[in-house]
């Protein structure tokens, strides 16, 4: 089958053999898988830096139909349309049983890895699912649609879900960064609170994209940042906020926003760190590092994308084009999240059209 | 292999086919299992009212030794000891997909149905158990002491957790009814909180085992109960009460006892209602009728025994003397849990030594 | 000053002195009192059954403007328009300095009740108002439309705050009755939750009230409810219902359409009764019975209506109308919520045009 | 009357008028007042730095009797024995009428300070308290060993109680610096919780006091702890982390020991600073800032010192020994807490008595 590989100096299509589904395993022909800045943020590191050996088939965000039953599973079929559970953990402490796999603490010293993320991803023909447990069913959804939702989506519904109970009814939250996670946490926020919703985007696009997702206030990105959020908000500052972009300077304007006792959730993966003690940050703050979301986490965000409450903005790439669409993404140039269709034939790649436009 | 069925007329010991695991499935060797009140309250429904066919074979507090492993099932080998989980779900939706499978509300309507309470039970050589999600290791703990953690343990560890968050560090918890799961309600309120506990029983006995078990103060069951808890509470009542009981008269007790915004936790199966408006209960009051519990919280009773924070009083009874068990817990005799050892020989129950001692 | 008394018999209006501020407490100008069921539920119970002495004046909403600041009191001047929170508690315990004054349990023992149930009330020219601490700013509300906020909105908030932790965000709210506080719950559910809400009574107005304010579908009250609430919930049942009404028919809707591990919240104040046992609900169910709110409750349902988020419909009247609004409500025929404002001139009630239409 | 002033240079006794209440205003006659490792973080900053003026009176942690009380005050007499509650708020905002006045958004740009740190504070013969719903009965508690609970108590009251949700009870607390506040926070876990506990300090004798208050084990403070964390909880790390001290080292052993989705509580002023981001803490961190604590969280701190659950290390001191008190403190070798008493004569101080063993 057709993957696509990182080997420690690039990406490269090729053919390997298709997985075929142990006992209490899965296959799944891929019908479309999402490519996120953590994968970039992979290739950025030296392979050594990985806790992994290479090379791998990257894709984590994954959505396909089941075509190999292992032995021993029950509730599920051939031809049944699924979305995968990313963040594997081992099943069987407490913190699994309670669905929050995302943090097992024993996943890593038992080597397991999620797929694209150690394990071969789904940036590819088929992909193995090593239990069925990780599987939800997609119910009607679209699957190129649906598959961000496996990582955009559930990492920003984790992060407002957890910063919720800190935003009361007329509070105010504050969102750095509207690209792929962001325009969906602003949509998640308008279904699940009555606070004002402040975005803020170097790009009048992104601005402008999240005000059609529900934000009240869209802001360019500035130092006066602070102040604008202190004067929306009779100058009590945001409730959260959450920093989709994790540079040094976002991280800044996070804790300058904030109110005391408010909590600040860092969902990028970008190059910066928030020094924390208790006179650098306001008095009582929470700074959270949520890391993608539990398995109802899954189920709800589903729920959410099927009632139409959230809906994510996508760009479709043929498998080959990948690398062209990770180029697109590195540049900022993606409007909500680039998603591979495996079964698309390439040749009309927005990346493309955009750079005809271009030369036009 | 030998099992006590149950035909809707009353028990015998009978001689049926020792079940096979089939993919995803486990059979275990039966080492203890305990016997409970809603056993009795099962028997004495009439049949044609049990949401099930009959015969079954009786017991849902089941621990025991992995003898069969279906195919698909990794992580878990023969010779492996472990606890069964016993109200299962349908494994699948949003609920037990957060390990709460007690509240599954999929389950009745599939036809799932908890080993003993639908599906055949663990008073038996061997017990088959539908999903390897259901088992817990025991880690240690000894089976006999260890299997009434699995309902009377998993049910009073529920229950308490659930209504922790309304019981401040010096608040007052009273418990009505100190058998089987009151006396494991007390040593886990004594290790999760602060709180004032208050135990009320008609036997001294009872009383003397509450104290015991770290009871501050224990009181007969009388008229006067509801005066002597706001007595103790500075007239303020008890933030929480749990009723293991569940006559109208305890019922009542509870009502009366209770402080404004505070829970009554139902956890007895008796034949009591308490009625419930506005004007009927104190004000704000939550009341609750908590069953079981979550994966999640037999893994934290099972912990909390290997800890030696709580320990089952127990009564070991031969597969033979079911019957006899089943007698005393009917008469109120027995003196914590009674648990069915398959290994035993018969000759040596508690009932026989008491009514030789009777006779005597 | 004028006030509508209560004297056990019936309703007058009478001249009594304005009171005084004496330190700490202030007097307030009203400019709008809202009525109430639960005044209804007072004047029909035998006066020898209430836990205080008659006469009173009647009103426990109420809105006004600050005219005379008794001593020690910062903060506050004359001018200020404010709603009063009207559970009042001790004040010093520890739920108290959480702000749940409505759950105080010195309160009644104290002999502290509330204006209008207990201590004289709104429905005059001038309210004293106990303590400073129970006034919340207008803050450029309307005074008529705001009144019922502080009872009718903060009941409804708090009942609805309480029950959210268990509605996921593709679950479904019940709410039976759409009357004054319900019209009110279905805003609250529709700022606060993507949950699919169901909306029963047995008038088609208030039905059709109901779908305007939010309710995704509105049913007639009839006994196949819990059967359409199945249909519609895939099922499963309503996560949380919220009985308005409260009679025994309502009550055994709200058990029948209840999910394993829901919850009813008993709002309404009808001569029905639940009642529980674990074999009488659903598993795991939660029974509450709120009552009113807690301080930070208030404030937060008063931001809610400056936002727009929610909307009282009304009914004004005069003061001398206070008889006729009364009989409205009793029949069931008012729109939202009734409420008195003292300064309007008597002539133009909703019920007098309504009877004029009927003659004429 | 006497009190101990800073004036930005140094402290002096010094003779200055007494205090007398405005209306809503108490005075109080200090029986007790805590010293704070917080009051010599003050006296190391340029006073231009302070966000007040100098001089003012330290003493944050206060205990006294009611002397004078101003106008419109209810419910409080003179001779009554008080603690002071401390992070003062506007009182009136939603964040404040919940309790949480130390988390109130409005206090610094409003000019509200607490006493000692802003305010004129409590080490003086007598104390002005700006309004009385900032004082909570003492009703029996020692002056001397309460006046730490006010500060030292409830930081680790409210710091415990915040982690508590993300510690089971089979879980992991890891302490940092067994001082004032570390020596509360041990016995307060030992009473809230069944989790082990791990102490970890420099000095031998506050391990052992580690020892005495509750902890399972006790640590040096080096670079093997988080290995060490890791063996004691079978690989799994601690859930929660407290740390008292806040130095880059003890932060970085912080983040060293942390499970995946586990809390660490900056508690220290240090000089330390914990770089946040999401590869540098472990998957699902939290870090948290905690200031002071809730109205509620003071009552809830007496009332376990009341029930014997927590009790406070003190060495007395005259006020004319402050300056030596502060000099023990800031060499770390006061145990548990220092507490001066103004009508305790001078002469027998810990630290004198040491300086004379050592002279001896």
């Amino acid at each position: 089958m057709r993957a696509v590989r990182y080997d420690g100096t690039g990406l490269y299509l090729s053919d390997i053999p298709a997985p075929v589904a142990g006992p209490g395993q899965v296959v799944l022909e891929v019908t479309a898988a999402g490519l996120c800045h953590s994968d970039l943020a992979v290739m950025s590191r030296p392979p050594e830096a990985l806790p992994y050996k290479l090379p791998i088939t990257l894709g984590h965000e994954a959505v396909g139909v089941v075509v190999d039953v292992g032995a021993g599973i029950s509730g599920l079929a051939e031809g049944d349309t699924v979305a995968v559970y990313g963040p594997h953990g081992c099943g069987a402490c407490r913190t699994c049983r309670s669905g929050a796999e995302n943090h097992c603490p024993h996943a890593r010293w038992a080597g397991i890895l999620p797929p694209g993320l150690g394990a071969d991803g789904a940036l590819a023909d088929y992909l193995l699912v090593p239990h069925s447990r990780h599987l939800v069913p997609l119910r009607g959804l679209d699957p190129v649609r649906a598959a961000p939702l496996t990582d955009a989506g559930l990492t920003s519904y984790h992060a407002v879900r957890s910063a919720l109970p800190r935003l009361p009814p007329d509070g105010t939250a504050l969102l750095i960064g509207i690209g792929g996670l962001g325009h969906l946490a602003v949509q998640i926020l308008r279904a699940l609170s009555s606070a004002q919703i402040i975005a803020v985007d170097m790009a009048a696009d992104k601005r402008e994209l999240a005000l059609r997702c529900g934000a009240d206030t869209a802001l360019p990105s500035t130092d006066t940042v602070p102040d604008q959020v202190r004067d929306l908000t009779e100058g009590v500052g945001a409730d959260v906020v959450f920093d989709f972009v994790a540079s040094d300077a976002t991280l800044r304007m996070a804790a300058r926003s904030l109110r005391p006792g408010g909590e600040i959730s860092i969902v990028g993966v970008g190059e910066g760190r928030l020094p924390v003690a208790v006179n650098l940050v306001p008095l009582g703050a929470v700074v959270r590092t949520p890391y993608w979301g539990t398995q109802s986490d899954l189920v709800d965000v589903l729920a959410l994308a099927r009632e139409g409450r959230i809906t994510v903005e996508v760009e479709e790439y043929a498998l080959e084009e990948t690398p062209l669409a990770y180029e697109r993404l590195a540049r900022g140039n993606v409007r909500g999240r680039a998603v591979v269709n495996p079964a698309r034939a390439p040749g009309n790649a927005p990346g493309q059209a955009c750079a005809e436009e271009q030369r036009g």
